[in-house]
C-alpha cells in the first residue's frame, strides 16, 4: 500500500459522504451530531468517515466546552489543486506545441 | 460501495504510479511497454493500473498498426477541478463574510 500524502488526500475525497461533510464544514465548524443528521447513517459510520478525513489532514477536532466541533482545514486541498493544475498546464503546453507544429506545416504547405 | 463518477476518478488518482502514468501520457500517447519501463513492475501490474485509469475515463486505448497506445483524456479531470474550485470558493466567501463581520464589530466598538 502506498501512503504518500497526496494519495491519502485523494482517497479521503473519493467518497460522496465525505465530500458532503467537507462541503458542510466549508460553511463553518460542526459537531458529529450536526454532521450526521443529513445522512441515513449511524454515529459510528459518520465517526469512521471523520477519522478518514482527519487522518488526511482535511479536518481538525477542537474542544469547545462539552462539544468537540470539527473544523475544515482547507490548506490540505492545496496539493490536489497543485497536481491537477500541473497536469492541465503540461497538457496545454503539449497541446499548444502540437497546434503550432500543425499550423507551421499547413503554412509551409500553402506558401 | 458508492460508484459516482467523481469518486471513481478520485480513487483512480489516489495512487502515485497511476499519477505518474498520467503525467507521462500528458506528454503524448504511449504503449503499455513504454508506460511500464520507468517502474519496477510486471506487465500485469501495469495493465491493472491502466484498467483502473480507463474505467475512470482518464485514458483511452487506440489501435495503431500492431500497437495499442494509450491516450490521456484530460476532460475527465474537469470534475475534480470543478469540485476543488467550488470548495475553495465556498470557503473564501465564508471567510470574507467572517472578516467583514469582525471588521464591522471592531468598527462599532471603536466608533
Amino acid at each position: 500500500m502506498e501512503t504518500d500524502a497526496l494519495s491519502t488526500t485523494l482517497a479521503a475525497l473519493a467518497d460522496p459522504t465525505r465530500r458532503s461533510i467537507l462541503q458542510r464544514l466549508s460553511e463553518g465548524p460542526a459537531t458529529v451530531k450536526e454532521l450526521g443528521s443529513p445522512f441515513q447513517m449511524s454515529g459510528p459510520a459518520i465517526s469512521k468517515h471523520l477519522r478518514v478525513l482527519e487522518n488526511a489532514g482535511l479536518i481538525e477536532t477542537s474542544q469547545v466546552g462539552q462539544t468537540r466541533p470539527r473544523t475544515l482545514q482547507p490548506a490540505a486541498l492545496a496539493p490536489v489543486v497543485d497536481w491537477t493544475e500541473s497536469m492541465r498546464r503540461t497538457w496545454e503546453v503539449k497541446h499548444d506545441a502540437l497546434a503550432t507544429y500543425l499550423a507551421d506545416i499547413q503554412e509551409r504547405g500553402t506558401a
